[in-house]
């Protein structure tokens, strides 16, 4: 079931559900993916990864390997023109460390997790290039791994880094640890809060590393020409990051990188970061000839960016009639081998959804053995609003309120502050958390033994940043766009559409393509929810160039001033005089003999972004005799500010939820003592199936964000964050006893029934 | 020997000559042509021909190849959506006859000429497809060919097409002929003029059909994918032509069809029409996979489009000093199986070096069964120029006055009218004849018997048309051009040096990109001496809209006013205040910071082509016992306005003159006497190699174009027209007699020593 619950203006196009022009290429089979890239005189590459979870590389002998008859290069981290090995400290250095960039793409002296790729050989084939690999004589020195954050910061834990200092609350402490970073994020008084709360609960809470599980591994091809360009195609949500990146990475400037980015099999966030691009690059520069290298399922699980791995403590203080009146929580979130920031945004993101007075978030950024972690939906929001929102749904029971009423109660609004000190602008918390319980789920019964219905809300911020786009007229009065934007939910459509709006088309009458970095202007990454908001701004705003520019030529037909030419629904007429008109399909065909052809342009870096909330309704059954846990019915709510192509809103609030689910009730990077991830296949590492998952139903409340013209909010990636708790929550409900670990698979669950049932 | 008369201003990149951008993929054979194009799921289609020059089809049995295994689709002239087939009178129609455009790509009802399509079969296989043109059974009724334009001009001759009236004068006269149009160019009174002169010669003159000779066969891929989109991946030197052309014929919108231009091996004019496009598009909607096709060499030669075969007629009266009195000319071109332009272009500028105050021009366009010609480098105007400078030359010989002299008396200039009637903007006619007075070759004596100097001179309008560039500036201070023109002659860099000059940017850090229909503005064909020109104007154009735009970010930065920024040699500086400076690059790594990403755009239709003037003088050896020609020495003069990029200016002399010379003394298309050409291959049609030439100097002469920022003229076409009679005359001075029919080869030439020596 689906729902919108509208709140904005008439459209004739947005809010419509046309079928998205990448549609047929992508069940056909013949949309071209990375793997499909090109082919003439290709060299494979495959890449020799670290057994061991941290240890010291003594040393990498390569001479057996290249005698192998068909290998033509190998690479190791010396072929990097790394940055200096100077000490490190992430609050007076830039946002991207370049030495941590570099080394984790190739282990400089160490490597820090299992996996973590040592050397990589181009050879004619796959075969010989892997055979090759056995050939590389790799001699270390076996460190003790250190698996978790809590276990990292203990004094005496093996440094992973030994020139990076600790920076907190902004400054460099001096201090060697790995404990990347710490911050703080507050408002009021806590401990003066607490002592004026009726009720205070103080809970403990771990999440495991989880993978975004899309379906396509990475693949890369590069080609460094004589001429010193250098061409990638890559699978990528941003490729002016990887032309940015990888220029850095190899020394090289910008304008001699060309990302040509592929169409991209998911991302979730983790294919804003790379892997291949550099050493692909530097053999092809060896060998004279394209390197594709592409991952096995294995490899994308241990040696690509997963989510963080998290423990986080949350205190909560509240008056009897449910008011919050204080809030703490601790943070320290795994980064995994290199210092990341998705600890931040959780603690940024965690308390959101409600208006408290007093609060204090302490978060810690922790250097582990396991890959480095990258973005996954809405990053570091999910692991601690997980915390906040099992909290919260443990005060509800004490105090016996309505889960519902008691966020209305305390829900953020207009004008509120954010923990980040920012206030809110308009956004649709209230209206959301209105229609959650006006919403047929929530009023239907549940009943049964072992079954549970639980609540929980998220936040995100959504982004902004910068997008370019080029609309040009054709003689049959379609257009043409070139957008910047990766297209990984169907933004295509959603962008072509705030362009057909404007200019009176239909959305197959914008035919929208995906330009490489030589192509079209400057664009950020797909991700942060910034796609649909900001890329559509500037199609909006290049169909208003092209309307202007149309105007000057209708002004000039009709020999008079621009100011007299209006246009409306595909339509210019003459002010004052409706009769005289000409349609813009009819001016399309008379360009030629009004001035030329006629392109209009944008670029934008909109403010603006409209905050997003999800509230997720979720009710389950659990199985006394293996603890296995079923999911019955599952709502999402959200704010979606106006919905462009609702059909892909709800996808993606139904993908977030899909995904949520995995992370809650089974997924995780199972490691032994090690430091070994056990469980690094799609056999293993359980992600939920279409047999896993009822009808995710969705009820979509429109809110429009009013910086955005067609009130657009981000839509992606919130709804990845109340899963977590909802379903934990109504396990909890289910057998009657709390847990505070996921993944809540059968074993835990049936462990809690046994305690709670003093089996 | 390269030579520049230069008479233009100070640049620092405009008149260097840099690395082109494809070089380096040109030559290691990375570069990707239309044969490169896709391969996933790949059919191969081949084409049936007319064994015939002239014949009626009476049926087309296409059932037992369809049998056989592996073939997969047929397509005959019934798949296209024919124009109605209605009597046809050009002066009263379109520009581009689209029943005539169809019947040329598929036979309706009658083959036209030898290699004639009549189906094409899409099967797993080339071999397969062979083998099923075997089966395919075709009935033809033969009907006599009509081989030249004259004997198509007989009463009584076979008439082509049934339903052709001849236009003449721009009025249908209602006569079914093979005569399409008969057009006229006059002023004075030529029959006063004769009678005032002192010297009246008339003579006639006949030039065979040629071919451009490009290296790459036309190869084309087509996907007509199940959402109805069209796929075209070709070689084409007008990839939106091909857009216009394909939907056309295809009876579809222009936006359902997207062009990908490839790299190009030639077209000389010729790769602005197609032949493939539609049949393999229809084979892919009737098989839903992608259909390519490559023509073989024998199949280039005798379908698609050579330039015409011409008879012209030239009287010209002089007074006794040389002063050129009047002109009168006689065209008949043949047009091939379809009526076609070259005749009137030719009409228009065989006079033009002159200012000659009565001519009078008749121009026939006359169809026989050979393939319907194509544009071949200033279409027309050697065939045309031919019969008038070898007048010219015998006029000179008969007073007894130096060539250069005589052209120089009679020399066009500035405000002289053309035949069109136009009158001439600032032309460089004078200063490129003082320059070849002057010139080293001219000056040097030719001694020897059997031995001759021969001068001639040729005009080409240029032009212009509409172009679209879009430059977005890189955080490193480079830029990328995106620009719509194919680059045939190294307009990639040619384009770049324009907008870098503006930017005071390096080539080099102009990344100049060739995009498809979908990711450019309209930009028409690369043809026409157009590109430097017109896109380069547009790359100039973008480039100031960039610097604009700049200006704007430096302001905000220094919180002034725009007209308070200037900007000079890559550095925005405050006025009066120089010191106050940021750079190019500086504010390039700023953009972010001030407003995002910067992109610049433009849309031409320029105005004020500057039209070009060529003189070339050659000295040739005949042996009188085989009658070969042998170039000794050959000297090429233009005004080539402003060279942009010299040495590819050089190339374009250089290239024009050595196909001149192979049309003057070697080529042609050899026809039996059932009209069916009898040398369709490069080892029978005899093109010059580097074996056959010396080097070509070189002598370029810039009178800068007033109509174009950078002074700029074509340079790529009129190189072609002088050669035909600098050699012929050469060839007359070599043997003491003369010749009026090319190929000037050994059984000509033989033959003409052997009469004149009464052997």
């Amino acid at each position: 079931m689906a729902t919108t619950i509208e709140r904005s203006g008439e459209y004739k196009v947005i809010g419509t559900r046309p079928i998205r022009p990448d549609g047929v290429d992508k069940v056909t089979g013949r949309a071209k993916y990375a793997a499909d890239g090109p082919v003439a005189g290709l060299l494979y590459g495959k890449t020799l990864r670290s057994p061991h979870a941290h240890a010291l590389i003594k040393s990498i002998d390569v001479s057996r390997a290249l005698k192998l008859p068909g290998v033509r290069a190998v690479v190791t981290s010396k072929d990097l023109p790394q940055a200096p090995d100077e000490p490190v400290s992430l609050g007076e250095g830039p946002m991207v460390n370049l030495r941590f960039l570099s080394a984790n793409i190739l282990a400089q002296g160490k490597v820090l997790y299992k996996g973590h790729a040592v050397a990589s050989v181009a050879a004619d084939s796959v075969n010989i290039a892997e055979e090759a690999l056995a050939l590389i004589d790799v001699e270390y020195e076996v460190l003790p791994p250190v698996m978790t954050a809590l276990e990292a910061m203990k004094e005496g834990a093996a440094i992973l880094h030994e020139n990076l200092t600790t920076t907190s609350l902004g400054k460099n402490t001096g201090k060697v640890s790995n404990i990347a970073t710490q911050s703080q994020f507050s408002a009021g008084d806590v401990e003066k809060g607490f002592k004026e709360s009726d009720l205070v609960i103080e809970r403990e809470f771990t999440t495991p590393t989880v993978h975004q599980g899309y379906i396509e591994p990475q693949s890369v091809t590069a080609l460094w020409n004589t001429d010193g360009e250098i061409t990638i195609w890559t699978s990528t949500q941003g490729h002016f990051g990887i032309r940015q990146n990888s220029a850095a990475v190899l020394g090289v400037p910008v304008s001699q990188v060309r990302v040509i980015p592929m169409e991209i099999g998911g991302g979730f966030g983790a294919k804003t970061t790379f892997y291949f691009e550099p050493p692909a690059a530097i053999m092809s520069r060896k060998t004279g000839r394209p390197v594709k290298m592409t991952m096995t399922r294995a490899e994308v699980l241990e040696a690509t960016g997963p989510g963080s791995g998290s423990y986080t403590r949350v205190k909560m203080g509240v008056k009897k009639d449910g008011q919050i009146v204080a809030a703490q929580a601790y943070l320290a979130f795994e980064a995994g081998a290199f210092p990341g920031s998705a600890v931040n945004a959780g603690a940024m993101c965690m308390l959101n959804m409600y208006n408290i007075e007093n609060i204090l978030i302490d978060a810690n950024d922790v250097v582990v053995n396991k890959p480095k972690s990258a973005a996954y939906r809405a990053p570091g929001s999910p692991q601690a609003t997980f915390a906040v929102e099992c909290v919260v749904d443990e005060i509800c029971e004490q105090l016996g309120m309505d889960p519902l009423e008691f966020r209305l109660k305390n829900a953020s609004k207009e004008g509120d502050r954010q923990a980040s000190g920012v206030p809110f602008g308009r956004i649709g918390n209230i209206e959301t958390l209105m229609a959650a319980k006006d919403s047929p789920h929530y009023n239907a019964p549940l009943e049964g033994k072992y079954r549970g219905r639980g609540i929980a809300s998220g936040f995100w911020f959504n982004g902004g940043m910068q997008s370019s786009c080029n609309i040009a007229v054709n003689p049959d009065g379609t257009v043409g766009l070139v957008e910047g934007s990766v297209d990984i939910g169907g933004t295509r459509a959603a962008i072509a559409m705030q362009a057909a709006e404007v200019l009176g088309l239909a959305m197959e009458d914008v035919h929208a393509v995906v330009a490489d970095t030589s192509s079209v202007g400057y664009t950020a990454v797909t991700g942060g929810s910034r796609t649909t908001f900001a890329t559509g701004w500037a199609a909006y705003e290049a169909a208003l160039d092209v309307i202007g520019q149309m105007k000057e030529r209708v002004s000039k037909l009709w020999e008079t001033s621009v100011d007299e030419v209006e246009f409306n629904d595909a339509v210019f007429t003459r002010k004052g005089n409706p009769e005289q008109q000409v349609t813009f399909k009819q001016l399309s065909g008379r360009l030629m003999e009004t001035g030329g052809p006629l392109v209009g342009k944008s670029t934008v870096s909109p403010r603006g972004v409209g905050a997003a909330f999800a509230h997720h309704i979720v009710d389950v059954e659990v199985d006394p005799e293996t603890g296995k846990v079923d999911i019955l019915r599952y709502t999402a709510l959200q704010d979606v500010g106006k919905a462009i192509h609702p059909s892909y809103v709800e996808g993606q609030m139904q993908g977030g939820a899909s995904q949520g689910i995995g992370w809650a009730i089974n997924e995780e990077y199972f490691y032994n003592d090690k430091g070994l991830m056990a469980n690094a296949s799609f056999l293993d590492y359980r992600m939920p199936t279409s047999l896993d998952l009822p009808m995710i139903d969705t009820i979509m409340v429109e809110v429009p964000n009013p910086g955005h013209p067609y009130g657009v909010r981000g839509v992606g990636e919130v709804c990845i964050v109340p899963p977590l708790a909802a379903i934990a929550n109504a396990i909890s409900h289910a057998i009657g006893v709390r847990m505070y670990d996921l993944p809540m698979n059968p074993g835990r669950v049936l462990a809690a029934v046994l305690k709670k049932e003093k089996l």
